[in-house]
């Protein structure tokens, strides 16, 4: 089901311009950008090309190129899911959906959910990715991401404590063992593309014992990400003050898994006390505005994190919470919700598109190899058309950033290239056949339902 | 620039399925839909079609056909200027950008504007709106909507004081002239598909005098509209009370303006009497949820508003407070920011799909000709794929809003109906050259630049 996979080698774009994420925020004209094999080889003056040096001259002058987006937080085992969990706090959402329907996964449910996600995150110009896995069968959406090309982090989302559906749980010796024998077998995978999180679901889901024994066994895995939710409705943030008598981040504190390394989704309600540890702990918050807005959870206070120096990044979460995978809706949303709170000029789009890149890099300790266009990076690269007629008029650079983060949509991308292959051409799957995986999809979930009843 | 329009005649559309928008929120499957002329003339089931029959048969097993979206707020006149006045509030917004903007505008720049918001609206699937209109040159809108096909309500937009930008406003006497004038020559032209809306821009821009004639004159034009904004932003509101000592909504209703034939856009701070007033007149609200956040004027109290029973209906407002002019932005926010306020159950896509369909015709009083699929209905129809990728993977009837509403762009409308006459087919427009429309409109923007500088 997997196409045959496009080849790497010397390819030339030529675009109309190129917005390249780097620290001066360029935006460059009349270049051309060169890749040899997986990487970003040279910047080359539209004058001095010499187009029979390549295997592939890619004329894109009426496109923009700019970094493949970098998704903090989505959930590949839900995007099955989508459209039958609508209406629903996240508890609920939990106990009444998600929970009986990840626990009815089998291993090629999985498959086709994980397949349907990459599609869905490819076609809107996401490149790489932090999942949060599901309980079982871990293995399947590593593999699939490693036969796909995408780049990401996945791993088992680590239950054994399960007090809202209890078939859905495993035991703390299992979830050990299993983790070691994952992150042995796919963390650093496919040339270093596929990389291995560890995955402990949430506070209330999971003992001391394996969140602490969790971080400990990451340590052997360098480059490895850690990788939970936190404080994202305030009936999850009660009932962890009734268990622990500690507000869900100074939990975290206290057991020693906040560092530099764990990335928390969502941190929607949060004390001064808590924002201190995220800032002292370097540890980084991945925020999901549709998410957050659709299970009514609240709106997290991104400027404050900004202003006092967290990392913040972007995730779409699951396609039951969202109903989309797209980092165009989270950008737009991100920015959006906070000023009538913060006023119109907070969260500008060189902000936000900043925190869709680069940061995202950043906050996976991926800023050395993709996140922005500079020579010797990964190819991670997106081709967006931002002179559609739902974008800005102007051929000024005061609208690029604006035209990418509030006029764009999955619509506008046209060609996606990870680790320096193309994936996405011309708005087509160079990965899928995008007919049969949807049916397929449908299939599977039909099967998965009738194993609920 | 106009391509040669598609002909009316007897057309049989046969979809996967039909939501009807009809009373009973029907969904209909194995029927397909007779077009004669401009209207729905009957429902065949698919064991009964005569093929022979139809001048044309559009076979649309993989697409659901919906009523075209209504948008009750929009301002053509500023499509052009997308992306060019990001990050400010509403007044900074009107006096440093939008005013001095639509001022520099002449026929040519308004001509442009007026085809590439049209275009815009129907690639999105929107067949009806109510537009602000700009100060000048109303006749070249009027005269673009004629042309184009689609349906909707514009007329001069009526500004006789302007403490913001004093180059933008026109004399009492030759507001109330032209409009007599404009209203005679196009309400309820092509048809009765273009209609005139009497436009005064909002309290701080026009006399008492202006506001109490112009209703006065709209009792000569049966089914035309009054629009205007009212209540947007807290600074907005402010200023009014200094003025007038009584609160926005107040003002109108002391003046004689609010009956069930005024629309007002917004309505983001309103008091328990405000709430009383729209009520008890039968006034109708234009909600734009999209242009709310971004220029930071609040959430309007939507739920509240419905469960008083006060007409609300959608619209994207202005492409430079937006950044679009699409309906599914404006539903799925609409939905999503008010979830964090009153609970992840409130405005269920049901609900949403009927504002931007049904309620949209009520509130225009069009309902006994569009909003709904039914026979003797004009024939404004849209095909839409939610079996994409994007959408959800279930067969049953439980995700058809959801789908509609939350998890569908402008990229999964495929054709578009207007009056029986397709005006979208197969996702290219059967109206515009879009590669020249985009062209010329930015010959013109850059034009318009230089004559502001």
């Amino acid at each position: 089901m997997i196409k045959s996979m496009s080849k790497k080698g010397r390819i030339l774009i030529i675009p109309k311009k190129i917005v390249t994420a780097d620290k001066a925020n360029s935006i460059i004209k009349n270049q051309a950008v060169e890749i040899f094999d997986n990487k970003i080889s040279a910047f080359i003056p539209l004058n001095e090309i010499q187009k029979q040096n390549y295997d592939e001259v890619y004329n894109a002058h009426d496109l923009t190129l700019i970094p493949g987006f970098i998704q903090t937080h989505v959930h590949l085992s839900q995007t099955l899911f989508r459209g039958l969990a609508d209406e629903l706090p996240l508890l609920e959402w939990l106990r009444l959906k998600i929970f009986p329907f990840e626990n009815a996964h089998n291993e090629q449910s999985l498959r086709m959910t994980t397949k349907l996600s990459i599609n869905e995150l490819l076609m809107g110009g996401t490149t790489t990715f932090l999942d949060m896995g599901t309980l079982r069968y871990g293995e399947v959406v590593l593999q699939e991401m490693i036969n796909s090309g995408i780049r990401g982090f996945s791993g088992k989302c680590l239950i054994d404590i399960n007090d809202l559906y209890s078939d859905f749980k495993s035991s703390t010796k299992d979830e050990i063992k299993d983790i070691t024998n994952l992150a042995q077998s796919f963390h650093n995978s496919a040339d270093e593309r596929v990389k291995y999180s560890f995955s402990p679901r949430f506070v209330l889901s999971c003992t001391q014992k394996l969140l602490k024994e969790t971080k400990e066994i990451m340590k052997d895995f360098p480059g490895s990400i850690y990788h939970t939710h936190s404080s994202e409705s305030l009936q999850e943030i009660d009932e962890v003050r009734k268990r622990f008598h500690k507000e869900n981040i100074e939990y975290f504190n206290s057991i020693g898994v906040l560092d530099d390394h764990t990335v928390l989704a969502h941190c929607v309600h949060t004390s001064d006390n808590e924002r201190k540890m995220l800032k002292d702990r370097n540890t980084r918050i991945a925020h999901c505005p549709s998410a957050n807005m659709k299970l009514g959870s609240g709106i997290a206070p991104i400027p404050q994190y900004l202003k006092e120096g967290i990392s913040v990044t972007l995730g779409a979460d699951g396609a039951p919470c969202n109903n989309n995978l797209s980092i165009f809706n989270e950008m737009r949303l991100a920015s959006l919700i906070q000023k009538p709170v913060h006023g119109a000029e907070v969260l500008d789009a060189k902000t936000i598109f900043s925190m869709a890149t680069i940061e995202g890099a950043r906050a996976l300790h991926l800023e050395s190899e993709v996140g922005s266009i500079e020579v010797g990076k990964k190819a991670d690269l997106v081709l967006i058309d931002i002179d559609s007629y739902s974008n800005s008029y102007s051929d000024s650079e005061e609208s690029v950033y604006s035209d990418i983060v509030f006029s764009s949509t999955t619509e506008n991308v046209r060609s996606v290239m990870v680790d320096g292959r193309w994936l996405i051409k011309g708005r087509e799957s160079l990965v899928y056949d995008q007919k049969e995986i949807i049916s397929k999809g449908k299939e599977e979930l039909a099967k998965l339902m009738k194993r609920i009843l």
